[in-house]
């Protein structure tokens, strides 16, 4: 990793600090059965693969910032890094991905039927911090930890029922708003706006605090999307750590992607239609394989050239960066200037500029 | 349906009822969201298809025989009825199965990534009813309930991965108490142990109560599972709704076949174990195919018949149905004989007989 690139110091020390205490905490909790065919060694597969670990992070920082213990926080952050690794899994087998944080995915090395489970065995695991946070935080907080979480859940899989529905509909595409609304569901819920939510609510924060924190999160939610599909575009892959393009290979509506086909000719926007909408190959083979030709992707490329999309997804991107520097800036007239606070603002220039 | 082979009338009113109540109440709290991509709908395309809804009758039975009212357990029973159906469209995948409940499974349907996240938004909405239980019927009560749920949620993935396991292992298959250990994890727990476990919690049951039912649950789950292997491979397909001997195509190791393979020359279990454990195709497509060929079905069969594997299996599940009669007898002698008990009653005698 060269320090030219990666996020900023504070930020990196800050990440592996709660990523190490999460893990600990993870593998205190992960049971040492006999006669599971050895599904928790597959339960930790993805979580002990490099990551960044962003949002545990979060809600450490946010419960920190408030003034709240690390230890108030720590459970619900495991439980937040076990949903996202079960998710990722799930997400993985939906979308056909074949890697993963350098390595396989976790269908591709064991086939679906076990990815599958491992994803629901993660989910199952997840919800024993969850109740546990009843003896250490008391009831109030645990149950509305609890309320976020399954609105966290339902949010995640309704923007991932939207993006599977555009995948199959040959007839129309989803414009910007569409985009907008199923990123806040999608990836702003489950990757901020929870993990905010919940570090505040660990804290003992009151219900305005919660709220600020939630309008911040969703709006660094979307700035964060657009900048990782970006870098799946034009990432060094050494550093990004996922199969360059990915995303056009798999057919994947990302803001750029939407801008172009809404800004071409309908000559142009049907044709990238009929290759966007082919449907996916064996899922279960799980071989680096697309029905998308190198041609096909070639014609988007282009076409994103033609219509400039990634200059416009980065502007949309800067926008809501923007936006939620702003709005981390009025949370600050009301809290303290400590080292969690400054993860949160080096954080929002990080999303901006990060590169894998 | 003729009536010479269902269920006697008593228990089919009963399931009827409790049924109707259920999905009034899985209606009631399936939320009217714009903008989801037809999610909701979707996760109501199980629970609607014609189905016996065993696990909320126990759970309804048991709380009344108790003393409980209905209304303090039929949260609880729509939750683990969601729960049922999200491990249905899971499994279903898992397994490449073609039928459920007569018609084509879901990801037949709407193709593999859309089931795999309707099953994880139909996990999501079962917490809703298990977080309104601390107002109607306490904290305690609904704490304990989350424990059960979280335990069933990890048993029911454990017992998944080891018959997964069996699977790819192409060197050896399990014996009796192999099975027996899977199908307690993966039948009993969430068919019969959660939801009779959390039908006594809810009427305000004693530990020990609770605990005399879960004694009768795991008994009668292992006889429910081995029937349930039974019909597969020998029923009449207008009434039990999924495809017959569809266990075998999938090479799905039921006591039936572990029995036979135990049983057989080493020459004979070698043959059979390189049929089972043939790889499976395309899960994607869903298509009626099946790696595995008539011819090699046919010699399972033969191989089942050489060894009397369904007498077998016929006898072990009437040895698990009489002990659970005799554990319910036990149970019987300090509680009031209700229609609830009744249906308990009727119940172990149906398992053992039925035929669909």
């Amino acid at each position: 990793m060269s320090t030219a690139t990666a996020e900023p110091e504070g930020i990196s020390d800050y990440l592996t600090r709660s990523r190490d205490q999460v893990l600990r905490y993870i593998h205190s909790i992960v049971p040492d059965s006999k006669h599971t065919g050895g599904l928790y060694k597959l339960i930790l597969d993805y979580p002990l693969r490099e990551g960044k670990s962003l949002r545990p992070a979060l809600c450490l920082a946010v419960c920190q910032a408030l003034n709240g213990k690390e230890t108030d926080a720590l459970p619900s952050a495991a439980a937040l890094e076990l949903y996202h690794n079960a998710f990722l899994v799930h997400d993985d087998v939906e979308d056909g991905s074949l890697q993963r944080r350098r390595d396989a995915t976790l269908h591709r090395k064991y086939g679906v039927p076990i990815a599958i489970n491992v994803g629901d065995a993660t989910l199952a695991l997840a919800m024993e911090p969850l109740l546990g946070n009843i003896e250490t935080i008391g009831l109030g907080r645990a149950l509305r930890i609890l309320e976020v979480v399954q609105r966290m859940a339902r949010e995640s899989t309704e923007g991932q029922m939207l993006e599977l529905q555009w995948r199959r509909d040959k007839a129309a595409f989803p414009c910007t708003r569409d985009y907008v609304r199923m990123v806040y569901k999608k990836t702003c819920w489950y990757s901020f706006v929870a993990p905010m939510e919940i570090g505040a609510i660990a804290s003992g924060a009151s219900a305005q605090v919660e709220k600020q924190f939630w309008r911040f999160a969703l709006v660094l939610g979307v700035a964060f999307q657009i900048v990782d599909d970006l870098l799946n575009l034009t990432a060094d892959i050494s550093e990004y750590g996922k199969e360059i393009g990915g995303d056009l290979w798999e057919g994947k509506y990302t803001l750029i992607l939407i801008h172009t086909l809404n800004s071409a000719s309908q000559l142009e926007s049907r044709k990238a239609l009929r290759i966007l909408t082919t449907e996916r190959p064996d899922l279960e083979s799980g071989k680096a394989q697309s029905i998308r030709t190198e041609e096909d992707v070639a014609y988007l490329r282009r076409l994103i050239e033609k219509y400039d999309g990634i200059r416009f997804a980065r502007q949309v991107a800067t926008r809501y960066a923007t936006e939620a520097l702003r709005r981390l800036q009025q949370i600050a007239t009301s809290v303290p200037r400590t080292v969690h606070l400054e993860f949160l603002y080096e954080l929002v220039t990080y999303v901006s500029e990060r590169r894998r």
